[in-house]
């Protein structure tokens, strides 16, 4: 019998992340006698998931207790855990700095990229922690919404706040060994880096070596699937269903052109979001997304894919909420009561009841990853248990992958915090002008400033001035 | 009275520094007795400089002896001091380099940039200090031909010589002063940075702070100059005469827009060819140089003043050809009999015979500025005496700047050195596509394969191989 916990969700009214968390809590007996504590702005939301919640726990006879708040201090106090999952930023407010980026002569996949949803949802994220400070000090924060690099380097810099930074990208591995016709469970991997930036430095099938299968399956295969206008090749058992055939394709990006492409620069592949970004080049319009990422879509970003993505949240939302509303439905029929292959629960458990397990975590360098600075937050393994959350301390990237995509990567990172942290406008600038798409000084000036001007941006316009002598 | 010093000059035939070299030698009663020996592979050119310095000496009556070698080790053997200015890059290399980028679609002033003239200049100095370990181990390598950032960072790392890298852009705080009406004189200035990146920390005047009255020429005046057609603001003392009224129009960037757009940024003024590098907007076609840098030139790197810049130099040799042809004409007479700015034999005669002086200096950085790897050479202001080079600890460099200019440009000297030591052409393929100007990954394949086929670059294209699964 394990220890207790209380935890607080923060933006629980992400349905599907929260049902999923709520499905691996029932299943994990040591955690039995927890109360969770969801909060959320959209109260209507936030009943449903606190019902649907308990009655799944009542379904599996699970021993836990939910409670709903909109205020999150109150759900936060005396927190052991708290998991973060709010953003600021709606889909509407990204698709219309989209459509404004686009009438400025920006593709969509790209924007413009003065760094609205990263100053908005770290502004959020830090709001949050300063009231952790007061409420429940000594409680983990696991950050499990976006900006997980920016954010989690800010707070773990400017609170005393313990902070931890999750992200899906990683088993992208998965999805490489399931396109070669390996089976996932006998793969052996490591792929460190910053988040969604991140390498595949070792993978083994049954303890050998499996790149000389990229490779024979690059040579063998490659061109063919390239070629596909439909996908074909087999999918980890984990996504099987889970999502419309479109974006099962528009997903299908682990051994794209532009992944295998990484892959011929660096020698090691990118994983998860990592292909999903690289180069300006396989992004600068959707004919060019095609090529490198697949047809139809151009991978998942584009303007034919993500309307299809945000489409289907919007499904499966409205398919929960139907759940909630017929009063005889069983909720594990409807769920399954399997536990996902999310890190939350099973951390909660590591670090409460010692139940080790290696994770993928976005913690404080500190020596992890040679050649990144010690305050730099780093995606990396760790051992969790009681003792805690312990990076492993791996083998550097090549010097290649540093200079060309970990530290260019790093001083972005640095601008945003310190664009934060000054409020200077000139640096907004910058990184529209860093923008490979821009093509002129005016372009970028006009951009940034009618993004800024929209109702969403309007906190962040008054922040950021330029400086004295403009 | 001095210590007597032997001094190798590689790549003598650059006739105007090296006499100017001779008169500072001349003209430094410490280094009487002293022994120079010339090396150039262009014998004439060679020939003729050894006979001008020998009768200028004999002019002053000074007490020097000149030799002349197109051996390099007969010339360092024993040595002191090498002074290396030597380019295995040509003008006509250059220009080549240039027209092939502008048919791929680059501007003139930018190129597309695959680092062939850092490969070829860098494989020189190596050559050279490799023969120093040999031949003159103790001797003190002043580095003054480009490129000096990478060069030296590359020496410092790889070989046991000491080097320290010379470069006249500091001097650009002088023409600041000029240009606002101060004598430079009575200027008390700092410049901390790597090599063409430098940023004017300290900038006083008869103590005072002097940055409001640059604040006051850019309101009062700013606009009407960067309105001119033909200049009229005053010239420092040094350069007057020395070059053609164009050239002084094209040099003339120190308070151009694209330098008052910098110190906006940044709050410092960039010096000396800071300003004439900086974003990719300042350089985007010959009209926005025109824009940014002055009418009608665009600055000295355009396809309009860059020739001009050439065939002044190539004028300049000739009339110290038609001199040397003329033994009756006194050197003195032509060369004047006052000392250079350059610092290389103030140098010498602080570390031969303790003459203390501060100088600007490119050596190992080891803490001399903040944010900067030990083991990056950067430009900063050193005491010189007996006791060696000794760098000043300056102040750090704002955020800012370290972010957006002097961090990346470790980057891309780290690259650049990188591709030397793996001949990964990916390397170069990589900064072909880090250029602003580069529309699509077609284009940057195609310009970097044309440029590395040409004849000078073909060691190069040997050296650089793709990687083994490309």
């Amino acid at each position: 019998m394990g220890t207790a916990v209380k935890l607080a969700v923060i933006g629980a009214g992400s349905a599907v992340f929260s049902l999923g968390l709520v499905k691996d809590l029932c299943l994990t007996e040591n955690l039995a006698g927890s109360q969770v504590s969801f909060m959320d702005i959209n109260e209507d939301r936030l009943a449903m998931i606190q019902k649907l919640a308990a009655r799944y726990a009542d379904e599996l006879g699970a021993d836990l207790r939910f409670e709903a708040t909109p205020d999150r201090c109150a759900a936060m106090r005396d927190a052991d855990f708290v998991i973060n999952t709010a953003s600021v930023v709606s889909h509407e407010d990204s698709i219309l700095m989209k459509q404004i980026a686009m009438q400025h002569g920006y593709s969509y996949a790209r924007g413009a990229g003065p760094g609205d949803y990263f100053y908005r949802n770290t502004r959020l994220m830090l709001d949050f922690a300063r009231d952790m400070e007061r409420v429940c000090p000594d409680a983990w924060l696991i950050q499990s919404g976006n900006p997980v690099f920016e954010g989690c380097t800010l707070l773990a810099r400017e609170t005393s706040i313990k902070v931890c930074g999750l992200c899906h990208g990683h088993y992208g591995y998965k999805k490489i060994a399931a396109m070669i016709g390996l089976d996932p469970e006998r793969i052996t991997w490591q792929a460190p880096g910053l988040n969604h930036n991140i390498w595949l430095t070792h993978f083994l099938y049954d303890g050998q070596d499996a790149y000389p299968l990229v490779d024979e399956w690059i040579r063998s295969k490659g061109e063919e699937y390239w070629s596909l206008d439909t996908p074909t090749m087999p999918l980890p058992e984990d996504r099987k269903g889970s999502w419309t055939d479109a974006l099962t394709r528009a997903w299908d990006i682990d051994l794209s052109r532009a992944a295998v492409h990484m892959y011929r620069m660096y020698g090691l592949l990118p994983v998860g979001d990592t292909p999903r970004r690289g180069g300006w080049w396989y992004h600068s319009d959707l004919a060019t997304r095609r090529y490198w990422y697949g047809e139809p879509y151009g991978g998942q970003d584009t303007e034919l894919s993500w309307p299809l993505y945000v489409e289907n949240l919007e499904r499966r939302i409205a398919e929960i909420a139907r759940l909630a509303q017929d009063p005889k439905a069983s909720i594990v029929a409807s769920l399954g009561a399997t536990k996902t292959t999310e890190q939350q629960v099973p951390i909660i458990d590591g670090l409460m009841n010692n139940v080790e397990g290696e994770f993928q975590v976005n913690v404080l360098n500190n020596g992890a990853l040679a050649g990144v600075p010690d305050n730099v937050v780093v995606e990396v393994p760790a051992i969790v248990n009681r003792k805690g959350i312990q990076p492993l301390r791996v083998h550097p990237l090549p010097p290649k992958v540093m200079l060309e995509q970990i530290l260019p990567d790093w001083l972005g990172m640095e601008r945003q915090l310190l664009a934060f942290k000054t409020g200077d406008r000139s640096i907004l600038l910058y990184n529209v002008l860093d923008n490979h798409q821009t093509k002129t000084y005016e372009q970028a000036v006009a951009v940034l400033e009618e993004q800024l001007a929209q109702a969403p941006n309007a906190e962040m316009d008054a922040h950021f001035r330029w400086p004295s002598n403009w």
